[in-house]
């Protein structure tokens, strides 16, 4: 393996990332982790898959319960964001420091972030390991998006635009600034 | 389930999205597959996860070769991209009428694209069912970076450039304008 090359790519491949917060429960716990690594993996049923590592308090609990909500923060919860990604849910409430509201979801026990653009009530399917994290891979059961128009956070790097480069159909290319 | 809201979410989340090309082979055959339905899923070892359709001739190729390339495109490969992922391996030869170089790999028999920026092979360690697509989880054995500054090709919509919202240590949160 060639580490700088693997630095490299790391780099140019990590950002613009879309940030999903992973909001999970079981008996009575509850947490929330934002994560870059998801992706769909299925149109119908629709469905996504994230990556956990198995030390964060909220892989237990999306084991555990078999359920989790995605919860998509738009740019007002980049401080929140920040809060949950470096915070563990054993010791601190997250719901509570970042003032977010939990709003019963209707298929799941995990809550919803009221505060969020989207949430997306997901139980698992499948689960596997993957190196040091587990691909929980869930089937959207309820979809409830706030705002239409609203714009999802992203960890961004200094790039701020696009060059476009090619439409047809649906199709639409570019490259970053 | 709540269509409208479902197709709602869709837009939002769909773009911008990177766009890697999976390159396999198996017995003399071979095939190139874009897609945006991928994740990293392991830091240590590194690891990437890709959905495939069943239906994809790629699909086959990986599932019985246990082998892939990640090959990543540059602006200048746009037009290439629509052709492979808008055609058949099984009927065209996506290579010769893409005028695509196909070099060997170190570690894994389906060959690096000499014009993409990035070059990644994986040997798949872990795969699953997920609804009407197939999980592989690769681990990344070679790296080749041909442009470190170069700049990959994504899928984007109308939205050019983002608002920079926070950095904080190596976070950097924006949205899209």
């Amino acid at each position: 393996m060639d580490f700088e090359d693997m630095r490299q790519f790391r780099q140019l491949c990590a950002r613009p990332e879309r940030i999903c917060w992973v909001v999970a429960e079981y008996r009575g716990q509850r947490s929330i982790c934002p994560l870059g690594w998801k992706m769909w993996t299925s149109g119908n049923p629709p469905m996504m898959a994230i990556s956990v590592a198995p030390q964060r308090f909220t892989h237990d609990l999306i084991a555990n319960s078999g359920e989790f909500v995605l919860a998509w923060p738009g740019g007002d919860l980049a401080e929140a964001t920040l809060y949950c990604g470096t915070h563990s849910g054993r010791t601190y409430d997250k719901f509570a420091e970042c003032k977010l509201t939990a709003l019963p979801a209707e298929q799941v026990k995990a809550p919803l972030i009221k505060e969020c653009l989207v949430n997306l009530e997901c139980k698992v399917v499948n689960k596997m390991t993957t190196g040091d994290h587990t691909i929980f891979a869930g089937v959207i059961v309820a979809v409830h998006v706030t705002s239409p128009s609203g714009k999802l956070l992203l960890s961004i790097d200094e790039h701020f635009g696009y060059d476009f480069l090619l439409q047809k159909g649906g199709y639409r290319f570019g490259v970053i600034k």
